[in-house]
């Protein structure tokens, strides 16, 4: 069906993107997917065409457009040329909000130029060994010294960790033991910042164009200037970000489902088996008819979605079950395309294996499924 | 989320049949359950309130409101009240648009008052025994003789033909080795005609509201005044109905599901196992999490193709992906919920028992899940 | 995969049972349907020829066969057939094994020539409305009143009960706060003892062939002399046979998978569509060959524990196990089968249909797929 | 349930391996799976402990035990370890048996001690590219020239071929219009022979400690003395071993998904989330409850498929029923284990991570399971 989201103005977008995915990007991928990550320079070069800044302020360099559309076209032009942009669309869809949401004066003028030119690339701390989606559990801890903080702690499964030149730390500030929510505050620590370790890299199945790494705080003092937002009130703050970080997810597993089935179809109308076209057996057809089926769905639940995130009435509810949902059928699209590839399928070199190990990521991480049971089923008063 | 389909009118439509069916349906509908079908005088009271003929042109007794969006209603609030509306639903949505489109100047006048007054009966005969899906196979013959046809040959699953004044009947008046499509007539047939016998019911699974039966032709001289449309030209005339029908059976589906999750709701919400209320177990939550999952996934395309067909856009391949995704949805919400009663669920007092039966004939009628595939696929180029 | 669980002793009885549900029962049965019950001559023709006695010690007028496997070939061969012997299977495997456990010499006496006779129909009265699964929340009473008890409450969902002369019920002779499970006891109601009313027949999506009834007690005086087994100790007599209840399910789960695939096998390779047999169609070997995949793989599993359960080592959980993979291979398989008859899938004059109708009451009683995953968990230590 | 098909010599020899595996491959399989394979020493201990030489007579310095149960315990100890053994499993299961079925006496004298040995590292070329699973498409070549074969073709998805020291090439040798099967010819191709080369290693999702591989014959000159039965006689000699080689990912299949069930159980066990243990939630014992039961039943099956290769007379649809059912199983249990672990899952370092990656490909190799699904339902006379 056709989709009624986008305006003139975000297809030119998309002309951009799509254009420079195909220069910059495609051509490099699988050297980047060997490297385990992006190179900085890409960063950059984003920064130079404006996507790095689209949603940052003009007085600070940026595109001042806050319109959550634009993030979704970039997925949407990276999967369909088959790749990823890795960190790029945490640090656009997922950290750049609590920078604009809760960065003080100063820190717009100190950090938001460099943001929009690429030049400061950046992660979230927030899960610690142990923890896993329970934010409320937070054990590292950052104690007021003076104007600083004093920082102490691991996390783990950080994004894009391992080339952040700034990183959003969750941190304890305060216990009180009638509310675990309560005390957590965004300290942002910078690369270089004594007693700040970046550890191993952890190997994952798949999304390996982004680094996963561990960090390591050991008495790192972190300026009060640093601070993003009040102390204690990180936990709220990172409540109000869900919506977007979910749909996020979403939108990148429509998108890659979408480009699962592309990849298939042409797979399927030019390869032969047993003397026949893949296509012509009717349970190639059936099964592609299934995968499609399932893409329009996810999409049309998705593009209402987005329609409500940008005039910002989406429900943290709804905005679960869109992870929900999309990230079911980017599981079921990806293994059943894959399954048509035969032995292809399971050589990384065909990009459908890379879809295949990068999907099962997305049931787990911004909330696993079952978090988003959990957050439904509240909404329905169960 | 929301819904933005329905403008105030649907609403104050939406108000009025509601109300309807709160007096007139939902206090008779187990009696209507046992005696396999619903009254006669139902029909006229429709049309009393102006719901038979609301596609019916005013000058012949009608509304002229040819919006799909009133059909969706009428199935949304009946499912809500947990009843349907049989095969007035079949009437509106699948065989009143054959008149409409088809109907000459003196057919009009003859029937359309009647239509929109709940006065005239109607069912549509194209299926024959051993036919199914392929209208193209199509055995009974109309053969021409002076200002009749003269026409034999046997018809089955026939909705409402027990109660019918009218059946239209697709015949076959020529035969074309090379186009087995070709050849094929509307006639309509009125009860009472000589060699016109309508035969035993059929003991369905579900739908019992609605009497399906088998009808037989044994030499009926149907006057040429009867014929709808052109002669040869059925087949065509029948393709383009079948994504209304098809959306009709998937807005039924997306209305039903809904009510199953409705019903289980406060089922869960009130009923103790094992000294807890059912809604306290995490399975119960995360099973009816799943299930508002899908339906709102299911409504979301539903809403998007309404759209389409109301603006006359909805291409067969997308009416046919709406039509196997939400029959799907259907079949494992009806599922899911049924079971959270225990046994309850297996007895047919309990509404979401009727569901339960009702559901299984979606995935087949109007087309089944394998005919939308193959219509799928097509679209794909496969 | 060859079956070697029965000797040439259960063939012999094999053919039996083939040719008189050939004789005695297929050519009745959908009379039986409609009517909602067998009648009871067919319990007497069946001891006629030695089945409702098998397990009847020889002093008593039985076989003293105490042989599961006789009881598995009973539902093998009636599934064969599409058909099934309702109330029969209760009577045997569910019912029968506590008087043969609890019945002592007098009651042997009194009961045992006629049941194996098939003159005395029985039931087994658990469910309360309101407590499901949960025996343990049990509330119909007996006061012990001289040699007397005086039995009030109410039963539902007891199956055979319209036509039962004797019905166990399971009836709270005690309250310990501090064990709910304690306190419970088999008294055996009589047809016809003052207060005791069968209730009206619950109408169900399927299994029409048994009748399910609600009873009630108003003061029913039930002689001690009734009593089965000891004062207190119904809640372990009812867990001791459990597994072989569920066994029961699972029998005849697989059994009548096996026949949804074989009717579907005879009809594809029967019926045409579009031209061709339904069995040429890639779709159709495919769904048959999943089918027949997982029927496999249930009759394997379910022979290895029919092997457990006769040596007298079924473990509760294995036999959950079971019952849970083998419903749930019934509810899949039935419901692709029924697909590929399409709208005759839907009418009850096909087996398939009442094949389906029956299926969804298999993942409930006998303790819900729920009830058997709490099972199988303690068993992981979960 | 109990499984019954192993005796006490089964069981010691399961002592063996498990004791070997626990010194000589857990401790290490990390690090070769970093490396992409494992050592050949591995090879050579297996060989000091009369493991490759099982199936070999005593006279070429084997044990002389064609029993494929010791094969079963080996891939269940290993599994059990959360380790494979790789090209190992290969070399017995898939590829000895054509030693030891078509080695000519000059032959066995030959290679069978240095097989025995662990000396004589193996590999089976059959699939090439564009080819799959469709045998009769071979278009590598052996043109007879005096005493040698001229071998010219490439072949890809070679496991274990980079290490092989002895490679059979299906290869055709002549060509039939008619028969599409006949022509094909088994040869021994040596590495080092001239014109043989080791293309590159393909880059798998999972399966990393073995190596896949390439493979390039250009001008090949192969002696007679190195075919491998009779000439045009490959189709049926692979078709023979097909059941077997079936039966090795079957097995593998439910060893995995039994590891998956156990290291999943440990980690629920021990692993808190929000406060409270993992495996108390409700969740957790019913996914785990749902896995036991599949992996029972899986077993079940393997089960009694064993007993009948070992008796010589398990039937190809029988073994495609095994694989099929079993590898499915394999993919819904791994992949429900591995959700639980949240992001962990994820991260290779922990086993169910690899135990995911790895089991995506047995629903491919050794005949897809659309390929089983045509076998199957050709025994079903579709």
């Amino acid at each position: 069906m056709r989709r009624d989201i986008y305006t003139a103005d975000h297809e030119a977008f998309r002309e951009l993107v799509r254009d420079f995915v195909t220069r910059e990007v495609a051509p490099f991928y699988e050297e980047w997917e060997r490297a385990g990550r992006m190179p900085r320079r890409i960063f950059e070069q984003l920064g130079d065409i404006g996507v790095m800044g689209l949603a940052i302020p003009e007085e600070h360099g940026g595109a001042g457009t806050d319109d959550y559309r634009y993030n979704a076209i970039l997925q949407e032009e990276t999967s369909r040329a088959l790749v990823t942009l890795g960190t790029v669309r945490t640090q656009l869809d997922v950290i750049l909000p609590y920078f604009l949401a809760y960065a003080n004066k100063e820190q717009r003028e100190r950090w938001f130029p460099a943001l929009a030119a690429g030049r400061l690339l950046t992660a979230i701390a927030m899960t610690e060994p142990g923890t896993g989606s329970d934010l409320a559990g937070i054990r590292t801890t950052a104690v007021r010294d003076g104007d600083d903080y004093v920082l102490n702690g691991a996390k783990t499964f950080i994004t894009g960790g391992l080339l952040a030149d700034l990183v959003i730390v969750v941190a304890r500030t305060a216990t009180d033991p009638d509310n675990r929510r309560a005390g957590l505050t965004l300290l942002v620590v910078e690369d270089g910042m004594p007693g700040f370790t970046k550890g191993r890299e952890l190997d994952k199945i798949g999304i390996r164009v982004q680094d996963t790494v561990e960090l390591a705080f050991d008495d790192v003092r972190v300026p009060v200037a640093n601070r993003l937002g009040e102390e204690g009130e990180a936990f709220s703050y990172l409540g109000r970000n869900l919506p977007q970080e979910r749909m996020t997810v979403a939108v990148g597993s429509v998108a890659q489902s979408r480009a699962a089935l592309g990849t298939t179809l042409a797979y399927a109308r030019d390869r032969k088996v047993f003397g026949s076209v893949l296509a012509s057996f009717q349970n190639t057809k059936f099964e592609l008819a299934a995968v499609s089926t399932e893409v329009e769905a996810a999409q049309a639940m998705l593009d209402r979605a987005i329609v409500e995130l940008v005039e910002g009435r989406l429900s943290g509810a709804d905005a679960a079950r869109v992870k929900l949902f999309c990230t079911e059928v980017q599981a079921r699209c990806v293994d059943r395309c894959l399954q048509l590839f035969g032995g292809y399928g399971y050589i990384r070199e065909y990009p459908i294996a890379r879809l295949y190990a990068d999907a099962r990521i997305t049931r787990i991480y911004a909330g696993t499924s079952e978090v988003m049971k959990v957050i439904i089923a509240k909404s329905l008063n169960l």
